[in-house]
């Protein structure tokens, strides 16, 4: 069954904005066996939009119309997927009771324009949103002879991705006939791209049936296999064996087998080390830590840590003494080492990282130009510290910069 | 005049890859006032793509078809442009000796195949490529009675941006009547969508001949407002009339008039007032920390701070005291105060901001739920706590934390 995907909203016709939403969807579609033949991306004129949703109509089986669900005047997806289908749109009195809840337990005034959201497609039925105001709405017709499925979701990413797996995808797998897909992700950090595709290429080209795609990220490689066949064993079995002499060949550039975050798995090993990090971080400003910290259950394994933006900081939070920064500077090999083991003792953690750098743009000297970074990691026996030159703007010195530190914590607890 | 970009490749119909080009074409042809109305992506079977081209025909004045120019056998524009027309294609001779050229200059034998990339449109203009083999086409032709601007450019960004710059645009420019367009963006923190929109939409729908936009992310308003007119004067007079209206409307949830973020409005304030800032964040881990000093020039304002996790640490870097945690908990108004203006003596900073909160997903109660956050800015004079209970999972309770933060930090400074 082939599927177009209509992504709603004219901020994405602007050259600021993009719709993302839809490698999700189609990531989910395409485990059940769904191709995306088509994306459309439309703004907020209902007259375009009917237009996008009747040339959908025509040449797919599965429609998703995501976004333009919201109370203000430009959210027009409701009202222009019935007429594109000529159909009505009633009221519904359970959800405008909803929206008045909803509304009374923010302690807000409801404006009346908030009522759209009650608005339901004939036929319709209503899709459950946990994270928003706006419900989904699942339609099951005949367009023209033709059985369509219709799902209208909500734009947000964080709106969008659970009421998609948790509404629509159950009722899409009732109804698409089934395909079996075996899948399987790896994780790489820090080797370049150019040396991971040549040490790959002549083991992964050879399996012909299996899709391979690399993708790289401010020092993170990750490697997808999907393999479709009719039924699943023959399926895994084929991807288990590409994996694992993919495995074998990138050695300990490998982290993750099963498709896990870096800091999933500093935190994976620290707690079977039963171990505790602390962190002193300057020109990542935190980037570490919020990685870290983004993950559940964080709190077990994290202690915290300092901002050490100035030097007073690094003295008053990690015992960095002053005379190290007079004489080596506070972008060194020695306040970087001092920072890692001063944040442990401090904090009584079992690891300490420490991070100096110049993010740049400004800063640089010739003898320690923009880009230049020392991360060290501290244990009860030693302190190693890693010297290293990122190239390009601010953010990426700091992303590269914070996957490098996460990669030494994960080799210094393997 | 209305513009469709269609972008041609299987890969983009993956969850791994993205177009990105038509971000950078949507800014050239905004720049000589052409709006993109639809984008389509579309992969490369012959079907599919001559049905996109002509449903763009059907609702585009300028058609804009990016990649399959190549030479392998899924490189299918040329054809699936000539079979929407009906038009023929010709194997230019030119063009066939300047591919044998180029293949003898990289001393490569030249595939049979790559001839395909000398086949024009009949009545087309061949459009020199200067990065890559591929030329690009530029057909001007009535269709059903309408007159279309069709290029056929290659996807590959090193060739799509130059040659669009240096072939397409000047072409379009000499047809595209001359319009001049008048921009702004304002923005405005933590005001709840429907809020604003209740508030604005009775000014801005009275300006019919502005586009305006309004995007909300994590508490992050921004408002676009672009205006097309024959003169520049006329567009930004309009612009700056509605402009003004608007703000005066949004009063203090206003923050930035020219687009900047809300940190660099902080950093911006914090200069202006010789001022310092430090931070004590519990549940945000560095998030506050991380968006200021990812702005340049962040180390002049931010001191640094201390990642407070664990209670031990709330303690040790921000002075709170062992028995106000246990008497109301860590997280608490109290703490939440003791945090900000325990961190500010500390580090010494004029500013002090103490965060302490249940991000989740799990660690809520009854009378404390999973969002609940306490948010204190300290300052010489007092400190000031607020307290705020946001949804969903974790990573949205965090950045609408950090968000709220930031905007407490701009009114205390304001």
């Amino acid at each position: 069954m082939k599927s177009e995907i209509v992504a709603i909203g004219s901020e994405m016709l602007t050259p600021f904005r993009q719709d993302t939403n839809s490698l999700f969807l189609t990531e989910k579609l395409n485990e059940i066996g769904v191709t995306v033949a088509f994306k459309t991306i439309v703004g907020d004129r209902r007259k375009d939009l009917v237009n996008a949703i009747r040339t959908a109509l025509g040449r797919a089986d599965i429609l998703i119309l995501m976004g333009g669900l919201g109370p203000t005047e430009d959210d027009l997806t409701r009202e222009a997927t019935a007429e594109a289908l000529n159909l009505e749109l009633r009221r519904e009195a359970p959800l405008v009771a909803a929206l008045h809840a909803r509304a009374a337990t923010w302690r807000i005034a409801m404006p009346e324009n908030n009522l759209k959201q009650a608005d339901v497609i004939d036929g319709a039925t209503v899709l459950q949103n946990a994270n928003g105001s706006a419900p989904g709405q699942w339609l099951d017709v005949t367009f023209e002879g033709f059985r369509k499925l219709i799902m209208l979701i909500p734009g947000p990413p964080s709106e969008c991705k659970p009421l998609f797996e948790a509404e629509c995808l159950p009722r899409l797998r009732e109804i698409v006939p089934p395909r079996f897909i075996a899948k399987r992700t790896l994780k790489a950090a820090m080797i370049p791209e150019s040396q991971c595709d040549k040490l790959l290429a002549p083991i992964y080209t050879t399996y012909t049936d299996i899709e391979t795609t690399i993708l790289a990220h401010n020092g993170d490689i990750q490697l997808s296999l999907l393999c479709a066949k009719r039924d699943m064993d023959t399926a895994e079995q084929r991807v288990e064996e590409l994996a694992t002499k993919m495995e074998e060949a990138l050695d300990d550039w490998l982290y993750s087998t099963e498709g896990e975050t870096l800091e999933q798995i500093v935190l994976y090993y620290l707690g079977l080390r039963q171990a505790t990090l602390a962190t002193a971080e300057s020109c990542t400003g935190g980037l570490v830590a919020q990685r870290i910290t983004a993950i559940p259950g964080s709190s077990r394994s994290f202690l915290g840590g300092a901002l050490v933006y100035s030097n007073e900081l690094k003295t008053a939070f990690a015992g960095v003494p002053p005379e190290l920064i007079e004489q080596h500077g506070a972008v060194s090999e020695e306040v970087a080492s001092a920072l890692a083991s001063g944040i442990r003792q401090r904090t009584g953690a079992t690891i300490g990282l420490g991070i100096t750098g110049i993010a740049g743009p400004t800063g640089g000297t010739d003898t320690k130009p923009v880009g230049l970074v020392y991360i060290a990691v501290s244990d009860p026996q030693r302190t190693d510290v890693l010297e290293r030159n990122f190239r390009g703007p601010r953010q990426r010195v700091r992303e590269w910069t914070a996957q490098q530190a996460l990669d030494l914590i994960r080799r210094k607890l393997m």
